[in-house]
């Protein structure tokens, strides 16, 4: 396959072999990244973008170098950004005009990437300090579903779903501490997984617990490829694992004959989204045919633990971080963003352990699942939402966003995003894949068998799968 | 060996073995310990006896059921109950007037002991709602160290840790949230373990992380085999862990070549007492005769970890649970106990996600400490202090009191506190072997054979060990 300078997949394997062949080079993809971009017209999918010449001279330099294509995992691979990772010399506002201020050093995360070959496009809009799973909560305007811009992007990596299923990034640098990664990745027909916690250290702060870094991709093997560069062990980092260290992501293929968990036909939330509801129903006719059987349990006790996240004292794990922005500005933030974090001050000492020992109830509940079954599938949000009814109803349709998501953060576990198909409107749902702590290479294993066999085309491109 | 109706010794293996021959009954043993009973006088250990004629009476059931000494792990073994377990018809008091009830069910801990064969003599005193390492936070009067009256006998299992080195019973089951079962144990030259968490189920409350029940014995060998008797999975309690179900307690002996951490020269803490640093000491040269090689390593961490249990905001997780009795009667509470337990209303719930976070990584520090040596001993305590002393100095003895037990519990290890023999003054000391979480068989196994190579007698009885 040839790569058509504006219309050519960004996929890495499409990519990769390009270079390879001497058909295309870095600094070519570098410029049609931006003639995209500017073909787009302004996109509140980004904050800042990089120079166009200086990502060309990084793109050049690149080429100058000894390095080739297979000496470098992500050589010549345009990324973006999610705004709440430094890039000296760039604004970083976590989307909250109060808190921007230029970055004088470069988040670690971002540095890998780049050392691995990577070259950076700009940096991408979000919900603020990562707060929201829909993307309006934010002050540098909205970005939209790329299917149709009347719908939310999801959140909070809501501008590097965007950018990776417009086709202008081969991959977004994001987070997932409630389903940020994860949600994006469904409204928008690509792939994102948060991996067990302590696998990609996320730096020093109580935020961390249960939160991940992330990236987005196109396909489930882009997604092992960029983010195995971010996962290391950081002997300072309290909460980052030393089997980091020696942790390689591989896609473990599914056994012919497989179990997996789905929440029983009572227990299930799909706010009233029939179509979402038949898309999970022809997910699991699929998953049968593919040699699975489906094991039923009752979500319900899962679902209260994924509202425990912002509807308990486990707020507070989000205030801990943000305190002394919240005391400094928190009046300028989103109102949405501040009324959740408002909560935090209500909850005492107590209230924590006590929802901590509710938790673990719930997670022993999840446990003996997996006990008896290979993986536990999930729609990856309920249903999805316009611009308009977020305006009306934020705080009620963010919850409902994080159904099946938020409960893996809490419970540590690892969980991965992938394309389900669209509904008749044209919008796409995304199914997950989860599994306990260390499972990561068998979700990962699910998740590229199943977007395999879906036959789905790559985000908004319309390129299939490589 | 012949057993003296009087003087005998209680460990389980001369018990055994007289039952076995037939030189002793149950019932002779049970009269003795009355008799002995009677002999001290009143005695603060306990708050409630049993009536001699009711555990007569249970003591000839067992001589008339068909089961003898080889069917049952306890049989004929008299022991001793903390005040903070109920027992049907016995008043319940945790050490405090206020709370004292009587109870209508028996706590199925007890209910376990009973069925193994053991034979309840009566309930002892403890430091209130198991909170203190003193055993002078108590309405009902203050047990002493069996080696020297004007002396704490360490608590919050205070009773039971003077009921078993006084030779009255065979073994008393207690609990350790913070050295509660450890502490007495030092201080009476007897042995305590405070096993990994989640294997013997402590019920539901939020008190229960990082706590668990224990028992104390005269020997190591003692303590593996009552305690086997609560090891269970309890599928209601969202602590118990199911790998329960099917561990057995083993004496995993030493390598004969063996690394095991001691806290550097410079971040001991013996609180000036020189006698104990000493026994230390020597403890370390005895480790190194015994094929061991001593890795000092920084406590600092350590300490400032196990200082966190009670000064930070972890407190409220003993507030937690205590709530609705400190409202209604926390005006009656020891002093002490209501000026620890009021600390929990000033931290927020942001206060304890900082705080999780701080010891996460001061639990990583010893999680690396371990990937370098097989166990970490430590002094038990750092010293001990005369009752005077802690009516004058409550909170600070008791804080000095946890140096080494605290971060055990908050971190989910798992130890064994043994007997380090004795100061000049005649008051004995405690070693501690302290292994990572599910390494009980091991640090059982150098508890065991440290125990034998010391050669001391068991508690205050002047019995060899058998």
């Amino acid at each position: 396959m040839t790569w058509d300078p504006i219309g050519g997949s960004l996929d890495f394997r499409t990519l990769h072999d390009a270079y390879r062949s001497g058909s295309l080079t870095p600094s070519a993809v570098v410029a049609a990244v931006y003639d995209r971009i500017a073909a787009r017209g302004p996109d509140p999918a980004w904050t800042t973008l990089i120079p166009r010449e200086r990502a060309l001279a990084a793109a050049a330099a690149l080429e100058a170098s000894v390095a080739g294509p297979d000496d470098l995992p992500l050589y010549g691979l345009p990324f973006a950004i999610k705004d709440n990772f430094d890039v000296a010399g760039l604004p970083t506002s976590e989307a909250c005009r109060a808190n921007e201020h230029v970055a004088t050093e470069t988040d670690p995360n971002v540095r890998l990437l780049l050392e691995a070959g990577a070259i950076a496009i700009g940096k991408n809009n979000m919900d603020q300090f990562g707060m929201g799973l829909v993307g309006v909560r934010t002050d540098y305007g909205i970005p939209r579903c790329v299917f149709d811009p009347a719908y939310i992007s999801g959140g909070s990596t809501s501008g590097g779903g965007v950018a990776v299923a417009a086709g202008l990034v081969s991959f977004a640098l994001g987070g997932d501490a409630a389903g940020s990664g994860r949600v994006p990745a469904a409204l928008n027909n690509i792939v994102g997984l948060k991996p067990t916690n302590g696998l990609v250290p996320f730096g020093r702060s109580a935020a961390g617990m249960g939160a991940s870094h992330t990236v987005l991709t196109l396909t489930v093997e882009d997604n092992v490829r960029a983010l195995q560069v971010l996962i290391r062990h950081d002997a300072g980092d309290p909460l980052s694992l030393p089997v980091a260290a020696t942790t390689r992501l591989a896609i473990s293929p599914p056994p012919e004959r497989f179990r997996f968990a789905v929440p029983s036909r009572e227990s299930r939330i799909f706010a009233g989204d029939d179509a979402a509801e038949a898309l999970f129903d022809a997910a699991i006719a699929r998953l049968e045919a593919m040699g699975g059987t489906a094991v039923p349990f009752d979500y319900a006790l899962l679902h209260r633990a994924a509202r425990m996240l912002y509807e308990d004292a486990f707020i507070a794990r989000r205030y801990a971080n943000l305190k002394p922005i919240f005391e400094a500005c928190g009046d300028r933030f989103h109102p949405a963003t501040r009324a959740v974090l408002s909560q935090a001050l209500k909850y005492s000492a107590a209230d924590v352990f006590v929802a901590q020992y509710e938790l673990a109830g719930h997670r022993k509940y999840a446990l003996a699942l997996f006990d008896d079954v290979d993986v536990m599938v999930l729609p990856t949000t309920p249903t999805t939402f316009t611009v308009e009814e977020l305006e009306e109803r934020n705080v009620e349709c963010n919850a409902i966003m994080g159904s099946y998501t938020n409960f893996v953060n809490l419970m540590e576990f690892c969980a991965l995003a992938v394309p389900n198909g669209f509904r008749p409107d044209g919008l796409p749902q995304g199914l997950m894949f989860v599994g306990p702590s260390f499972a990561d290479d068998r979700v990962l294993g699910f998740g590229a068998a199943w977007h395999r066999a879906t036959g789905l085309t790559l985000g908004a491109t319309g390129h299939p799968q490589p």
